[in-house]
């Protein structure tokens, strides 16, 4: 047996309530060692003699990946008998053990964190699960936000209501320092083109005063930028998306500000006397803004002077920061917050963020901007989910750098399957581009069989789809800034047929609900044709074909295939994605 | 290679930063699968093209238990250089990857989350570590505590002013409802003993108004027990104590309260109308105290109708406990608190208790009562460390149930010291009994070769010593009542040799830092001769010989031994312990 796989954590890691009242134990073990397990349970106060709760059941594997195989079971907490008339039914605290049998027969069990060689009913070698204290910890995410499809905009870019000459809107590569005039008012206007595409959630990039074209750099957390409209422009903008049933999200830039912002002009002015001084990290005076070899005389993001990193373990600016976040879910009533270089500001400060954005509205959605796997700010007490960059790495290297066979994107997905917080799992932005990438058509040299291959593992896997405006049209474009070009809205520069696929995809993906809970009855994936398969449990097949020759699964001849809405002859082309449905 | 083995979580489980400000990064594998591991890493924004910010140095290994070993690295953060005049010189964020070579000579490289074939320096395969965020996570544990030597009082059974019969005090076994009049005075009056024997810490078990022996079943958080005292007492007790030079650590109850309590006693009254139903999680009424088969009509400790369960998510709850808690650190000067059940109240409780205790006095020591293996208590912001019951497993099963093999101890201690956050592991408190268990004594049938020799691993094995009064002079006693017998005090009944075994024993660990530290240059175990072996770098030998019949060691005959202060034969007798230094 492979003691080196086999790991559970008796907390919120991999013991925890689910929001159907059921509690989960996860287990993970050496790929392919075991053949089974089982979760033995009881009460950790009542003596067996006395009266025996002790139970049993099998966990089933729900995921793997390149080392591991992960386990779980759901129980119901089972009630002592006897106080129908008085006494609340619930068990206190549950204690457990695991029983491992590998493929060859031997049998281990597995108590609080040591194995035994029989089963350890005693209470010290179990382990312990005090309820109460889990059940406050259930993590909460917005039910809307389980099956959502979330479309991103980068507002000075996507649409304007100024007159704007095509040369200038349509011009490639795009220049650092164009001004298109985009605004909010131009987004208000084809509010139809996102809701047409089946588009659940509108996320902005930043609207607040700024220099910038990216307003990643903000000047005035309290005011819209001018060039993007006013504050009305955005009252409009929100309650338009609502009243056709979108949600709107804001880009929270908190980690850093422009150097213009009130507080830093203010230590400009009067250095270490500047009641402003520690909500920097401020390092000397005067003031070094720094050049591209010489950092500045103070801590800021990525080490370019015009954004100075704010000290939010400062309570003052923790305040500040959190009275702004509040202000636009109160008085704006937005739906909730993408959080930018979310893993440079700590633990701590996310906790209170959450605690106080959902004391003001539970349903708001919190999503943090980290590139790495970060399971720590998604335990339920601080994100509702990450950009899932993860995603955007696993397609790109299949689908555009050939370095990742389906099996070993499997193994990638299954990591995060594995090991996330089940609640995470389906509101994961999936996403294979944004204003921080390339565009997944650039990087795909312009194929776009192979985008709408992409676009159909984001819409048809487990997550939450993140279209970034423009691919659903065939914008392209390189590093930034080439992938921030002008949106596409000369019709006869669209494509339109990728637009109405799109659209498939997101009908398809409301319509069959086990498409969002990956509810699979078997997945697998096939290197020597490059296929990925998931046997849905509602009975649909989906395959993602992921090269150019064609490859053939006659076994399926005959059946129908929902995407193309036609009957399947049983050869996939290069990049085809299929669903299929028995005739 | 064993993948399955390999594991790294890029946040406060596996990377941060040490009070002496290195950056500590860990990383575990399969048992004697690898040969050697190099860290890798690069500034995160630097590009490598315009300045080389690349750095690697190989880990090395510190703990091994029965599946893995465990890998760390501590380093220094490389400063970019042309800052001397400007420019913050720290790195904001660092990269890493792992380059792991295996014992055959395979190599592979680890980056986030995933493995590679060739070295990831791509920004987005690395893992991610940003520094400042980080930083304010450092886990800060009072110095004081971290070289300290634990002992618990049981105050109504230590030692009494009052008049009490040989016959009562010294009863075998002792009653559940023996009252021989133990208080603080009584306490007081023995602080030489206490002292004497080398301890750093008094802890007591609770000592607030309760009609209980043990007294875990509050009346008035703000009342010394009459039949203790009186805060007059207390303050002499803490006072006298602090002269000495010792701490003192009281036991904190906030999981539950007595049926007395006054909260609890006007919901008896008012029922549902009482304006502190919601501060326990009562179910019926009327109140039905339950029965041996009948739960009560609320939740209570372990079911048991006299300790009804505060609801601590209540935030009236939480700070009414709170304000218990920060006023004896204020106006009593105690230097801490365990916490009685403290795995039953949850994370976010925790937290914020850590968050107001250390504000009044960075000084205060918090220490969990969990029984089982808890990191998630244990990231820096909410406990110090916890009763470390998994020692006093450990030693049990090894030295009284003769059921774990040195090999197997000391891959127990391994699985501790390779998961748990670095800061906790001096402070963890190791204990062999205490008021919840059987003595160890009695454990051992009497056999006083054994207590000697579990004391020592105690008080010579990384952990703080945690000793259970009486323990040093030789009593004994089953499972509760019969653990928390009248202290000895009558010489004649005292075991002296013992007290002087543990004056011995902590004399030598305060004054060989390295046993502290448990800095070795290496361990090694041997189940043929039942010897476990700790080669200090400060150049002792540190020898527990866990079996009846002789051991001999002959390399080492000749040098000297600490402990018992002679020349070593080379011949370990039953269960003996040596401390051994080249003559």
């Amino acid at each position: 047996m492979n003691y080196a796989g086999i790991s559970h954590y008796a907390d919120q890691r991999d013991c925890f309530f689910l929001e159907n009242g059921k509690l989960r134990i996860r287990l993970s073990t050496g790929k392919g060692d075991i053949s089974a397990i089982y979760l033995h349970t009881r009460d950790k106060y009542i003596p067996v003699e006395k009266y025996d709760t002790r139970n049993c059941c099998e966990m089933k594997r729900y995921a793997s990946d390149f080392g591991h195989d992960y386990y779980m079971a759901d129980i119901d907490i089972m009630e002592r008998p006897g106080t129908e008339n008085s006494g609340n039914p619930e068990t206190l605290c549950l204690r457990y053990f695991f029983e491992l049998i590998d493929s060859a027969g031997a049998r281990i069990w597995f108590g609080d964190s040591r194995f035994f060689s029989c089963e350890p009913w005693g209470v010290e070698s179990m382990f312990d699960c005090p309820l109460l204290s889990r059940r406050e910890d259930i993590f909460f995410i917005p039910s809307w936000a389980k099956n959502a499809v979330v479309y991103q905009i980068f507002p000075t870019r996507f649409a304007t209501t100024e007159d704007i000459p095509d040369e200038v809107w349509y011009q490639e590569p795009i220049d650092w320092k164009a001004d298109l005039k985009g605004n909010l008012k131009g987004i208000i206007n084809h509010l139809d083109h996102i809701k047409g595409m089946g588009v659940d959630v509108i996320y902005m990039t930043p609207i607040f005063k700024s220099d910038s074209s990216h307003k990643y750099d903000t000047i005035d957390y309290y005011t819209v930028d001018p060039s993007l409209g006013t504050a009305e422009d955005l009252h409009q903008l929100i309650d338009k998306a609502h009243e056709l049933n979108m949600r709107v999200m804001l880009d929270g830039v908190f980690n850093h500000t422009a150097t213009d912002f009130f507080a830093f002009k203010d230590v400009i002015e009067k250095g270490r006397e500047s009641k402003y001084w520690d909500w920097y990290y401020m390092d000397s005076m005067p003031i070094d803004y720094g050049t591209a070899d010489r950092k500045p005389s103070y801590q800021s993001f990525a080490y370019h002077g015009g954004m100075p990193k704010l000290n939010i373990s400062n309570p003052e600016v923790a305040d500040y920061v959190l009275e702004v976040a509040k202000y636009y879910i109160k008085d704006f009533g937005i739906d909730g917050w993408r959080l930018d270089v979310g893993d440079e500001i700590g633990h701590d400060f996310w906790r209170r963020f959450r605690k106080e954005i959902k004391a003001i509205n539970p349903e708001a959605l919190i999503v943090g901007e980290v590139w790495h796997y970060a399971p720590d700010f998604l335990q339920g007490d601080q994100w509702d989910s990450v950009m899932n960059y993860a995603f955007f790495k696993s397609v790109s290297s299949m689908i555009c750098d050939n370095s990742l066979r389906p099996s070993e994107f499997m193994a990638e997905q299954g990591f995060l399957l594995g090991q996330y917080h089940s609640a995470v799992i389906p509101v994961l932005w999936n996403l294979i581009d944004s204003h921080d990438t390339s565009r997944f058509l650039y990087r795909a040299g312009g194929d776009k069989r192979k985008l709408r291959l992409a676009a159909a593992m984001e819409m048809l896997l487990p997550g939450t789809p993140f279209l970034y405006y423009g691919d659903e049209v065939g914008l392209t474009g390189a590093e930034d800034p080439d992938n921030r070009r002008g949106m596409i809205w000369d019709e006869n520069r669209q494509d339109k047929e990728l637009y109405a696929w799109y659209q498939r995809l997101t009908y398809f993906r409301h319509m069959i609900h086990a498409i969002t809970e990956g509810s699979y009855s078997y997945t697998e994936s096939d290197n020597m044709k490059n296929l990925l398969s998931y046997h849905l449990t509602s009975g649909e097949i989906l395959i993602f074909h992921t090269q150019d020759k064609e490859a053939s699964v006659m076994e399926y001849a005959g059946f129908k295939d929902l995407l193309s809405d036609s009957e399947f002859g049983g050869t996939l082309s290069g990049y085809q994605c299929v669903l299929l449905i028995k005739n």
